[in-house]
């Protein structure tokens, strides 16, 4: 038991650090206990495929999307014929975004192409700029270039707002910030975010800022006399926190309470600790690494499960649980006949780790490639029409 | 020195808090040298005099405003020809305004008009829905009807920019919050305002709120390309914790330290132990207050020094250190003979203090009766055009 309880303490997961237990992994498991959450099991997931006519995503087929907060809820209003919007974010601190940043995007274009619903985009460049003391300007230029990004991954104009909070906090918005923080005391953030007395009060500021999208009224120009419209939030789990506390304050100022949709965090190229670092660049594949990049990144930095000889690899298989090539081909290998087939073949040392590598280089590079592509077609005019503070006249058609 | 220090900690001065010494009365003194603010010397009203070209106002003449903070650093800049903008404000917790709550606000439109300078004045809308738990829209409504009464104070709204935080905050006003926040420790918030755990982090965030308005960036309407432009802040002295906070901020975002000229507090009509009460209706003379019932609240109400028989006050005369009508009179009775005859003769025992009354009673009544008129003709179209975000070209001129 007292070992159990030390293990939980060493697992760090904030919106700001993400730990394992030393020389350990994440344990999802723990963290659903930990946070309350739940489960996202596979009646859940058959259930989206029945609602959506759809196969249901491959991040929710693999359990990458692992955990949910009333997910159900929100299914259960839409089957009776409510709709919902979605909301999702990006704090813009970094120039080119990793493969890790793409995975709840590229699961919230699903979702809104699956629902047929709005969708916010909230790009917190006040967040990094008084996290990571970057100045207004640097912020709010990284917003942008982030938002290219974001687009480039097909969200549907017509049914998509993004905003940058130095853009947009103001108005209805500023006014559920105020209502959320009268809700929240000092030692409840405390509690939640482990501030300390030596932090600034910017910080003591924003989960404000962060919760007010949850709420339809935020956005009088889409939800205008909607404020009884459900909020689906995708995130990784490290974002719970903030929506932990949105959840709580959420009946007190007459709202639903925001649904959850978590995933778990995309590992680092050197295995599976945590979340990958923006400050090593070896850690993670960027979507502006060339395909030698790629290649190089994984030949030599993909933490491998396969065997130190190849006699040994072709007498006891690859240790696929902690194997990342395999676990980056879970994530973006759609195939599942061909994944299976991998798995089957590497984990009884049949297939060598060099075959896993390189059947990895060619899925990336293509979805790397796909992605510049669409990215090189994102004009500035296509951010401003994105960002436009504007009426979605078909947004739930 | 035991006695003196405990003194002082007995008498507090907060934004939300003023209480004198028990028994006692504000020691303004005492104040000066714990907020380390200066006190305004007759040099520096001479000198006020002499590059306005005006005679000093009654509030610098009688040492209502009493405290600075660079206030000649101001004026050494004007002299040099460069200009500066005023800013003040008010926190709409409250249907009417008394007396006291227009004592900044004439003097301010002196100082407008006297130096011909722009002034903002921040209506704190969110401050009070968030301190007085008053709804959003409550805290709206009244800082609008307050509007009315400020407007009707006579400002030039070719140079007058009046603004609700729930309107106007958000853009230039928001990003320069964050640039404030950044500056600024939870520990140090505690120690300059002395929140608690317990309170809710809408009191932590607002600070910066309130200190936004002394740089001119957060007024890009007005005073783009101009930020150089010193502030000057007219404001009574519970407001100076506010400002210890922007000045020790403003270095280190490249802004002047905003200078302060503050005033000591209107006195209750029951006496002078601090501010007047919202909460007490009869300790305040209101700008709604009829002529009958200005009359009934000064008859009944106001604290005399007069002795308690008509023998015994031939014989001593009034105490006019804590004479009521006699303070009041310092306030509102411009003319500097009549008070110095009033002040002699009631001090002496040959005035009595129903004269005191009388006299005091018609010059109040002179001044509400004006200011119902004025607000009586500020029509709706008038406080959008003072809150209409615009620039205002001659605002120097």
């Amino acid at each position: 038991m007292e070992n159990n309880s030390k293990q939980e303490e060493d697992q760090v997961v904030t919106p700001w650090e993400v730990a394992a237990e030393k020389g350990g992994k994440i344990d999802y498991d723990k963290l659903i206990d930990k946070f309350g959450c739940q489960r996202l099991d596979q009646s859940l997931i058959d259930r989206v495929a029945r609602l959506t006519g759809r196969p249901p995503h491959v991040f929710l087929r693999r359990g990458v999307f692992f955990a949910h907060r009333d997910f159900n809820d929100v299914l259960d209003a839409y089957e009776r014929g409510e709709k919902f919007y979605l909301y999702t974010g990006r704090g813009p601190s970094s120039e080119a975004l990793h493969l890790g940043h793409l995975v709840p995007f590229m699961f919230t274009k699903y979702l809104q192409d699956a629902f047929k619903v709005p969708l916010v985009i909230q790009l917190t460049d006040d967040e990094k700029c008084m996290w990571k003391n970057l100045t207004v300007e640097e912020s709010q230029r990284l917003a942008r270039e982030n938002a290219k990004d974001i687009i480039a991954c097909g969200f549907d104009v017509s049914r998509t707002f993004i905003f940058s909070d130095f853009d947009y906090v103001g108005g209805s918005f500023y006014k559920n910030m105020v209502r959320i923080a009268k809700c929240v005391t000092y030692n409840k953030v405390v509690g939640i975010f482990g501030f300390s007395g030596e932090d600034h009060i910017g910080k003591v500021s924003f989960p404000p800022v962060q919760a007010a999208p949850s709420f339809p009224s935020s956005f009088p120009h889409l939800f205008t006399g909607k404020d009884n419209l459900r909020c689906l939030i995708p995130c990784a789990i490290d974002q719970d926190p903030y929506f932990r506390m949105t959840r709580d304050v959420a009946p007190r100022i007459g709202y639903h309470k925001p649904a959850l949709i978590e995933s778990s965090f995309f590992p680092a190229l050197q295995g599976e600790t945590g979340k990958m670092s923006a400050s090593d660049p070896n850690s993670a594949i960027y979507v502006t690494d060339s395909s030698k990049d790629i290649k190089n990144k994984i030949n030599r930095y993909a933490f491998s499960g396969g065997q130190d000889s190849i006699e040994n690899h072709r007498k006891y298989g690859a240790n696929l649980e902690v194997d990342i090539p395999v676990k980056y081909l879970g994530f973006f290998l759609e195939d599942d006949t061909e994944l299976e087939h991998i798995r089957a073949e590497y984990g009884a040392g049949r297939m060598l780790t060099g075959e896993i590598k390189k059947r990895l280089i060619e899925v990336l590079t293509e979805i790397v490639e796909r992605h510049r592509r669409a990215r090189a077609a994102v004009t500035d005019e296509m951010v401003d029409a994105f960002m436009a503070v504007r009426p979605l006249p078909n947004m739930f058609s």
